[in-house]
């Protein structure tokens, strides 16, 4: 009847969705990483499921519960929603392991979806398409995800999906609509009873074909879905052929989006220009918000001969694109956590006053610095 | 483009609404104070507005901001998300003022919705009001606001209202539909463009006539519209009367509403049993989430010739209902905040380690202990 359900917190993501699915539930919580990672690393690094749009973060997910720290244990009552003094659930949220071992956790489930589409568009730029997301998020049109891809992306995504014949089918389709050179893809889903879905589904079409979008129906949309955990298998494969690939990501305002956009990939594209390297990227907008966006950026250079060379190359795309993010206001992570990678730009965003409450959390918490060291705030 | 909006923090509610109403926004935080609070109150005592079921609690609408501490100003970016760590926006709400003052804040805001309607329905009993309200909560429709009335709150509400030759037929027209004497109000509200309001609205009847419920159309909720800031003038008037009137509030998960209603009630009533003196109380939930609700009691006593007595009443009655609040495992306050009256059940629901943290936050921005002293650890 609360809709809630308890777990222990080393549960992964597919044990807890076949547990919950078989009662008609889901906790609609699927980063990338669902099957191999667990309920409680995804509330100690703050993780964002890919329909984070319907659902909610994993905040919003984590009811409470108990973390067991070397100076006790923190008891977290699952309240619906609490005026009394600072929630300490916000401090377990991103603690990365360090004040302590999150036990048990209660989180918020909603009932399976009775409907779910997945739909996908092309418009003619990146500018376009994200006017429609956003006015999307602005009429409050119930979706469950908005994923929008620059027309560098789209061009990889449809270049790598093979069947040559169907994207030439496909390019000239949208070519006659005036959606061409510079075309990127957006996607959205719709869950819930067949009126809301039918309603939200109306209304997003009506506003994306307002902004120039033509849609090409739901065949892409359940691509993706199928394959929507694949994409990091991709890594050894690209290895063995000669090639590093890694992502980044981070989020800021709308307003800001474009330069971010433009700065991090003129770093990319530079960190490498000394060794007479290239380096691909393209970009996209995963996590959708009406106030601003996260953006995932994935980029690909050649390995040398020399694994030393290999990561001082990696060092400096990510420290370069890390830099931007900062220097653009950024934050360094919108779902991947700071662990060891972040960890050098933390201070711009929490600030020295920040920082300082950080370590009287951590020396709260584990007064002999016995869990994961290092980590966050020392 | 990025529907933000910075403010001073002493803004007053009404005042930052008719900036953003004249630029077609809203915040849409409406508390009962929304005439005299201003958004730094709201921030810092985690305030909820009366449609936080739509545009969220200030926790949501709080984007960033500016801390001016004794230890220095804790700067806090208007991220639209981030899993940078534990979010240090969460140790500034709920702080009342203990940590510093903040004095600029970054709000998320919202087109004005281009039709709103408030609905009222009757309920055979709070039982099947309380499965309409949860069934539409589960189903995803897109509402601002729902309000359920226990029936002793339905009843004293249309016995205030005055009119009583269409109170009288309004009872006729329920009764031959089943609704009689046990009757709840529920209200609803639904917020947004055309076809959204119409298919919410539609979902939303349609679930409470599978309830028992009966539709009164629009009268009803109009007329709370009208006079949503009004309440809390009563207490005047009352006093004068001979009858002091304070309300308490708290929240916790679907399954434990009846249990906690009881037992607050139960407090209540038998509070002043010793003095012979009757107590007057009613509830409704105030602040519906698919997990759990927000429950508010109002309660009325007769005055004393004593001032002193008239304290020692009401003390006896905040300490009996907040005890049953504690014990049934609900928060000491879903939105009234902390503050003198709350601080003695805080380390109940904070635990001994809580509230260390708590103190540690003090001593860290405020090691004097300067800022509003006393308050939340002390």
């Amino acid at each position: 009847q609360s809709h809630q359900a308890v777990f222990e917190a080393g549960v992964a993501g597919p044990d807890l969705e076949s547990q919950l699915r078989a009662r008609g539930f889901t906790l609609g919580h699927f980063p990338q990483s669902f099957e191999y990672s667990t309920l409680g690393g995804w509330i100690a690094t703050r993780s964002s499921g890919q329909q984070s749009l319907g659902y909610g973060r994993i905040e919003r997910l984590f009811a409470g519960g108990r973390m067991e720290t070397p100076s006790g244990i923190l008891e977290l009552p699952p309240f619906p929603a609490s005026a009394a003094g600072p929630d300490l659930r916000e401090a377990v949220l991103g603690s990365e392991g360090r004040f302590g071992i999150l036990t048990e956790a209660v989180v918020r489930v909603t009932p399976l979806p009775r409907t779910e589409e997945f739909h996908s568009l092309f418009f003619p730029d990146f500018e376009q398409g994200g006017e429609a997301a956003r006015r999307m998020l602005w009429s409050g049109i119930p979706l469950s995800m908005l994923r929008l891809s620059t027309a560098q992306e789209t061009e990889t995504t449809l270049g790598l999906a093979g069947h040559e014949f169907l994207i030439g089918a496909l390019e000239r389709f949208l070519s006659v609509r005036g959606v061409a050179k510079h075309k990127c893809m957006l996607l959205f889903v719709v869950s819930g009873g067949e009126q809301i879905v039918k309603t939200a589904r109306k209304e997003a079409l009506a506003i994306a074909s307002g902004c120039g979008g033509v849609s090409v129906g739901k065949t892409f949309g359940r691509e993706w879905n199928r394959t929507r955990f694949r994409t990091p298998y991709l890594r050894n494969t690209l290895w063995e052929a000669g090639y590093a690939v890694d992502t980044l990501e981070t989020a800021i305002s709308w307003s800001a989006i474009p330069g971010i956009i433009r700065e991090i990939e003129r770093a990319l594209g530079e960190a490498l220009a000394e060794a007479g390297e290239e380096v691909h990227f393209f970009t996209h907008l995963s996590h959708l918000y009406p106030w601003g966006s996260s953006l995932y950026t994935t980029y690909l250079f050649r390995l040398a001969e020399d694994p030393e060379e290999n990561l001082h190359r990696w060092r400096r795309l990510k420290d370069g694109a890390s830099r931007a993010i900062i220097a653009q206001g950024g934050t360094i992570s919108h779902q991947h956590g700071v662990g060891v990678d972040h960890a050098p730009y933390l201070p711009a965003e929490k600030g020295p006053l920040g920082m300082a409450v950080l370590g009287d959390l951590c020396r709260r918490f584990d007064p002999s610095g016995i869990m994961n060291p290092g980590k966050l705030a020392g």
